[in-house]
């Protein structure tokens, strides 16, 4: 940590990387011309973070992605301009407004959370209501802001331990009477938390709201306010008391979509208007001052102020989601069983299929009493094992068909239910009873499914919809 | 097989099954309402296939579908009804026409055959150029129909094994100066068979079409004769000489789509609507009569005739597909390593990240000399590893990014390269090299994805563009 002060002008850099800016001259926040063994390159020389490597040097394109240089193929750099660096956030104190609806903040890490620190990409290490009322002065016409920082990672990172930790926070605040709830998390695997903590946290008496960003907030097509906004607002001021991620919507500025936690995919790795409701329509759009409830039988069902709250944290980990490739041979499988896992979630080829070749593995698994379920690698539609030989075989392996649930939702749905019991017929049971929409009983008709699969079609579908 | 005469009127039940269709005095193709413990059914009694179990009476639905009672469930079978059965499909000689193309016809098994079968949705064993004429008399006015049964599998057993003899018989066919090829597949991995021949068969002289069914033919809803009759023309007529899989194009009859073998992708379980190019367009639709190009850069590179064929059915089934979830611990990767895998395929979250508790086993993996690539679980857009921390990271540990290549495809030319060499190296250079493909350089503009993801929509979508 020696090289990071917030003085130092090498700020995060070591070894070979810190040689070759130190050789050319080169400060953080100095734009280059960089030559390299590979080509030219410009950008602005971004800050390291802490845990960063010493091999490479990082630019921030013109284009707002970032670009890590290998310090060793690096001919020369020159600086072609300076930005100024500002390490500190404007500060301004949230002004508490008597009547207003309490929102708490939970902070996990994300882009959204570079929304707060600055040009970096890197996570920060904490965020204040002042700092947020600096960035983003609208979140002080909705509601009075707490916030509270339980984890600085990127969503790759998270996983159970932090899924126990989130549900915990939210049922204490929602213990002690607050309004709305948002938390900020990385995009990669938000719909994982978000089916997590819909079955950790069932029944809550608010909206628990889960937001995160695409594009860092320095680049001029960051998504970081506008979905902060919405998502604070609906914290503060829906009906919708239950887990909603809430993301762009289509690929204007126009509004979020409100996507229930156990029905929501990331399906593009880039754009903004990435998570998708699957096999049913979102929840509701939301815009500045505006939710439009789309979905109104899953709103119903779980209106604010009626708590009952139940908060069931448990997960066990020795749980393992298996994605069918032809070709697929049965150590996979036996690898799991011996190496004691418990749930294995199937996503197999069409209405539910694995080949032959790894029967004999689903065997051994189902003698070694492993609870076993299928799912389809399709994404879109139902398993539905009695059409063919199949489907009819595996099920007589003892794999069990989960209608539509997502894999992804399986998978923590499994690892929730072996959390709670070890009865295998206790695990089905909890499986196969729908919660929060993990199971629907039918795909809605063709037209409402118009916007669920593809990207900005959504656009189109909103304005015949929606206007 | 004793049991297993034409004549037999209880035509492939053994054991209980057969016990309890002679106790009620029920035959084949009797209608039944059948009382059993979970309720009660009423529909065909299908033949059983030679495969099949002896535990299980399965009744056709009025909806269509099959369904397996347990016969020990089965309290009581009533007939109400009897439907005749036919086992031979009127065979007429198909035509020869001077002058007219001439095309094979592979047949693999899956539901496309069983338009060939009778309501059993059983595998055919053989089907002549004369049933095919009888069932489907328009393919005479195609082309001049060789046929030849190469499997008869469904297709979730299809494998490395059958993409190489597959691959095999369409050089072979090619060699003999064929017009067009036809290759019918079961839909479930139909795109990761055309995947493989679209690496094992380079540069072909005349098209090479995948068709399948989603639905029977005995049922109303059926798209076995519209896709069989569109990809006969295809293969006959188009221009297109390369892999590409016809299928149902929107939810009503118009038109199919024809996709390229490398970026296709099954997207619903159940719908006709169900392939999907992904990140691009389709190359073209197909009418009756009519080809329409939407994909004139793909198109222009393979025209038919310039033929510099390449076969190279090569393969190393020593290769995973390890599908990231959280909470994933190094144990998954690591018993790949000690079976001997030498490559496995990540399909990371996000921009293609994994979490830290499994950097050991990568770095384990690469030690043991494992080829490791990374795509993108989000299915749609790229690889970007070098935007996050994470992802340098992972690619310090010697995962190599891909680009937008789909995982399913990844998987398939890894084994493909594996099967080549030995050489890291060289096993790097062939999977970074674009090929039919399997890497595009960028997205096509965002109107241009309307009709990726989803299903129905593409209707729309079309009547805006193709007419």
């Amino acid at each position: 940590m020696s090289t990071e002060t917030a003085q130092d002008d090498l700020r995060g850099y070591r070894g070979i990387s810190r040689e070759v800016l130190a050789r050319d001259g080169i400060r953080v926040w100095s734009e280059v011309r960089a030559k390299t063994k590979q080509g030219q390159f410009e950008g602005l020389v971004l800050p390291r973070s802490e845990t960063a490597d010493e091999l490479h040097i990082v630019l921030k394109l013109d284009s707002g992605y970032n670009i890590g240089l290998a310090a060793d193929q690096i001919e020369s750099l020159e600086e072609v301009g300076r930005r100024e660096a500002q390490y500190k956030i404007p500060e301004k104190k949230f002004p508490y407004s008597a009547g207003k609806p309490r929102v708490k903040l939970f902070g996990t890490g994300g882009t959204i959370a570079s929304r707060l620190d600055y040009r970096t990409g890197a996570v920060i290490p904490a965020f204040s209501p002042g700092e947020l009322y600096g960035s983003v002065p609208e979140l002080a016409d909705i509601c009075n802001l707490e916030t509270e920082k339980l984890y600085g990672i990127f969503s790759e990172n998270m996983g159970p331990e932090q899924w126990i930790g989130v549900a915990q926070a939210c049922a204490a605040e929602i213990e002690k009477g607050i309004d709305g709830i948002v938390i900020g998390h990385g995009t990669d695997t938000m719909h994982h938390t978000a089916a997590a903590l819909s079955f950790m946290l069932q029944n809550p008496p608010v909206p628990i709201v889960m937001v995160g960003s695409q594009r860092s907030s320095d680049r001029p097509s960051s998504d970081a306010t506008l979905n902060l906004i919405h998502a604070t607002y609906t914290a503060a001021r829906s009906d919708i008391a239950e887990i909603v991620v809430c993301m762009f919507g289509p690929t204007s500025d126009d509004y979020g979509l409100l996507h229930r936690g156990t029905r929501v995919r990331k399906m593009h790795s880039s754009y903004r208007s990435t998570f998708r409701t699957i096999g049913d329509r979102p929840l509701a759009t939301v815009e500045r001052e505006k939710i439009t409830i789309l979905n109104p039988g899953y709103h119903q069902r779980c209106p604010r102020g009626e708590s009952n709250l139940a908060l069931n944290a448990a997960f066990d980990d020795r749980v393992s989601l298996v994605y069918y490739y032809p070709g697929m041979k049965p150590d996979v499988i036996e690898s799991l069983v011996d190496n004691g896992y418990r749930g294995i979630v199937f996503a197999g080829t069409g209405l539910g299929h694995v080949n032959r070749a790894v029967y004999p593995a689903i065997e051994k698994a189902r003698e070694a009493g492993v609870a076993s379920y299928m799912t389809v690698q399709t994404i879109w539609g139902y398993t539905q094992m009695y059409v063919y030989e199949t489907g009819r075989e595996i099920m007589g392996l003892g794999v069990e068909p989960i209608a539509n649930m997502l894999p992804e939702v399986a998978y923590v749905k499994l690892g929730w239910a072996l959390g709670q019991t070890d009865d295998l017929g206790e695990i089905k049971k909890i499986m196969q009873t729908p919660i929060n929409g993990d199971i629907t009983e039918r795909e809605p008709p063709d037209g409402y499914l118009v916007y669920q699969g593809g990207l900005p079609e959504i656009e189109e579908f909103m304005r015949r919809v929606h206007r």
